[in-house]
């Protein structure tokens, strides 16, 4: 009787760990949270390899029917599968809080996450910041309030890791208002838009919180990371505005001006051509 | 011909991936990074579940003999298996940029890591800060400069993740005076040793830098992370110092001033008996 949320990584069906698929196993009910992130796999892949169904829990379902997904805990084992790692979203925390008042064991199978992944570009995740989150700008919501947060990391020499919005199951309006209950496809933000997007909020902020970056600030932008053809690349703000990263998802990192020398090292093959950090290594080297 | 930088998670030889085990089963030499993690499980639990032998890399063997660990990639697959996430130790980035140089394909496989599984006590992953690292003070070494960062994260409204000092394979000098090559036993910083440092530095710190934190800050510190009887505890500095955390290894979070409600909700089942904080929920509802 144990609600198992387990993580399922990054990549594919081959991300879930030994003892996540022994809890799947073991499990009569498997939920796969959908909202927060994607897979690059489909259900059914999963549900090949854990030969029994997995049905796909929306928003809706997790925040007005966790209970009932909770019931089914009471009776036998059941399994909410996420992708990345069980405590990257606060979904779930809700859930394990609401478990543990109906008495239910909850157990954590643990995994990748993007904010653990995002250091395979080469920077250190000790000198990580807050993290931040930039939406979709609106015509009227064009929200500023993560610049302040990147002008408050990058003073204190951090790196800021930035996750780009995901519309899924978004309710098409214009069908509602003809009485039907239809969804918008899903948007998933490119590196691309975040940039401007940031690089607008810049404009726009108040003096005291210019400075926080500007167009030639380091930069890398990483998609579909830990995946097969995950694509990293780094460079100023402008240059990687017209970068391709190619399918979702995308999340950024906005440097700090103390990139240490290590840091630069590994981040060096990221580089894209003609970048004007491209050629930061042969600079020092020739200086030494 | 691939440098396989696997992850092993932090519970037991189960926390591999399913594409890990792949990876381990295809290669024609093992190696397990020692010295700045530890595993629950020994050497031989990890053989038994690859089929094959696992060889002890230590500190000095993947600095000084990394090409010696390399060549073998040369001809077969290697994997260098590390406690947690590839990405989260130094080290690893290392021989990534080695390997690259020697032309070698290198391949991560990614898990979960302490930098991920600190957010299981309830804080939020993204309100993290810095992470720094407490070293064991000597006699005549007591560096106190994880003080400032601590200040300027809280300042930022930011939790700390403390990382706690590993000694593995430290030489004993004594032995060494006689001419013998010995090694001290392994030590792991306990969350309590932490907390007496970090408030004997916060004693020493010049004016500017006071307040980063004191005996009542809310902090939570957590044992054994991701394994079956990993212990959570939350409490101001000075009701921790005397609670027990059992076994290594050990870590800590020094909360921000601005723990968000949510969180603290998720915190409450961790607080201590007799705590300042106990009842915290109550007083807020009573609150309303």
């Amino acid at each position: 009787m144990v609600l198992y949320i387990i993580g399922l990584g990054l990549g594919t069906e081959k991300d879930i760990t030994l003892r996540g698929l022994e809890a799947v196993k073991s499990s009569s009910a498997l939920f796969l949270e959908s909202y927060t992130s994607v897979l690059c796999v489909s259900k059914e892949k999963l549900e090949e390899l854990y030969g029994k169904p997995v049905t796909i829990a929306t928003r809706d379902m997790v925040e007005s029917e966790s209970d009932r997904i909770l019931s089914g805990a009471k009776d036998g084992n059941v399994s909410m599968l996420v992708v990345g790692d069980p405590v990257c979203a606060t979904t779930h925390t809700d859930m394990m809080i609401r478990a543990r008042e109906l008495g239910i064991k909850v157990e954590l199978v643990h995994n990748a996450s993007v904010m653990g992944a995002a250091g395979c570009c080469g920077l250190h995740l000790y000198n990580f910041g807050k993290t931040i989150s930039v939406p979709f700008f609106t015509e009227g919501w064009r929200p500023t309030s993560f610049h302040p947060m990147v002008l408050y990391n990058r003073r204190g020499d951090m790196h800021t890791l930035c996750l780009l919005d995901i519309k899924v199951r978004e309710p098409d309006f214009e069908a509602m208002k003809r009485g039907r209950t239809e969804y918008l496809p899903p948007r998933f933000m490119s590196v691309n838009v975040a940039l401007e997007q940031m690089l607008e909020a810049a404009d726009v902020s108040e003096d005291k919180e210019k400075g926080a970056y500007d167009k030639d600030t380091l930069c890398v932008g990483m998609a579909r990371l830990g995946q097969a053809d995950e694509c990293i690349k780094a460079g100023s703000m402008s240059e990687l505005l017209s970068e391709d990263f190619g399918e979702p998802l995308h999340c950024l990192v906005v440097c700090s001006d103390d990139v240490h020398e290590l840091e630069m090292e590994a981040l060096d093959c990221f580089i894209v051509e003609g970048s004007r950090y491209k050629d930061w290594r042969t600079q020092q080297q020739g200086g030494d």
